[in-house]
């Protein structure tokens, strides 16, 4: 399948992420707000946990409801990535820079599914795509893409991050 | 949105979580029994996970069913924030005292959904407000909240909490 | 319910996880290959975690749908323990032995269900049973066992695990 976002591989040992993202011409968004009672991150020792992440850009959803029905998949793998650029923002965000990141560890994608569609690994790669673009081997990830009856906003995707972050550190509020 | 549970802002700087806790005038209930082959809590380092609670009150579920057909997005959130109550009394039997928890670090929260339901993240803040009404700052936690089409037992909601928690300590068996 | 695999009591004090494994005649399939684009697993400090595994067997998914209709809860229940021992094969891979598994700590349980369907504990116990005959008390374990309206190529049950394994350690990939 193409790559939604026409991710060039990442390059050789004097890079780090943020120069690769720099090199892919991503901009990263404004940290996105939660839309509701929480906070987009907290940090416990090495862990940095990331809210789940829905397919805002500019401000607005990209598509709304399920694959294939009601978005196809192509799309929803395209919001997928957008999630995991808007998770990117947040531990920005929530470390400084993307630099501080040591391994994306956990990545939870729910795939706003009708039943019997059955390819959320296809739209999940979205997401993994973006991780192993900016981050190289460390972006490689373990992964649970799930299918999901319903996402808040109506969503097509929500993916929730756990990276490994260096130096020591309080949990934060951003 | 009414908080369900009429929560008050959290106080002044001599308050603990115990004290907020008995402030509000909430018991908590018996550590909930899970229903099957698992155990309640695990602890690993300084990370307390506290297994998927679902909407039990004095014995029996809230409601059953999905959200907005079967159950309200009101009474949805208000087994929302009786599952937070069920994972902090779950917290308190694992730790002795709610005292020794540092922060609220993750909540997932599945809300049994029909489709085209999107206000998870509003049946959530049932259990967000519970967890920053007792820890104040320290109960702002990272969330991802989505749609299941069915949970156990019929249950409306679904929580699950990472805590992290105060001192050295074994992984337990409640 | 009658235990899937024929799931004896773990033995006395001497037996090891490895030992256990092999006088219940089980065989750990080849550690499964994600079928996209992330790693089996990633260890973080003492936490493994291990992607979401799905109900294949030798190389075929054991069966394909939603419970009840597609597919029976017995049968959800057989995949479920499945999964688990796909599960055991990574983190056998990751670490080199079970025997270096400290701790069972969370297990999330996908289940596909249809509307209505209730008895997600049922059929996960199926995974939990594998891992509390493998490592007796430590097998024990925090759990969330939810419904979903679809899951990945068709699956009805996805597993995924975080363990806690003994020793140092970088991130991993496999």
């Amino acid at each position: 399948m193409d790559n939604v976002l026409g991710i060039k591989e990442a390059g050789g040992a004097g890079e780090t992420p943020e120069k690769r993202l720099a090199a892919l011409g991503w901009v990263l968004p404004a940290a996105p707000k939660p839309v509701a009672a929480y906070v987009p991150w907290v940090r416990s020792g090495n862990l940095l946990f990331v809210a789940g992440q829905i397919a805002f850009r500019d401000g607005a959803l990209m598509a709304v409801g399920g694959v294939p029905g009601g978005v196809s998949a192509a799309v929803a793998k395209a919001c997928a990535a957008q999630c995991a650029l808007n998770a990117l923002a947040v531990a920005r965000a929530a470390v400084g820079t993307l630099d501080a990141v040591r391994r994306v560890v956990r990545v939870g994608v729910f795939v706003c599914s009708e039943a019997g569609f059955y390819d959320q690994p296809g739209v999940a790669n979205g997401a993994s795509d973006v991780f192993v673009a900016v981050f190289g081997e460390m972006g490689r990830h373990a992964r649970a893409a799930v299918g999901s009856i319903a996402l808040p906003l109506g969503s097509p995707v929500e993916v929730e991050v756990v990276f490994e972050v260096a130096g020591g550190g309080e949990g934060g509020v951003a």
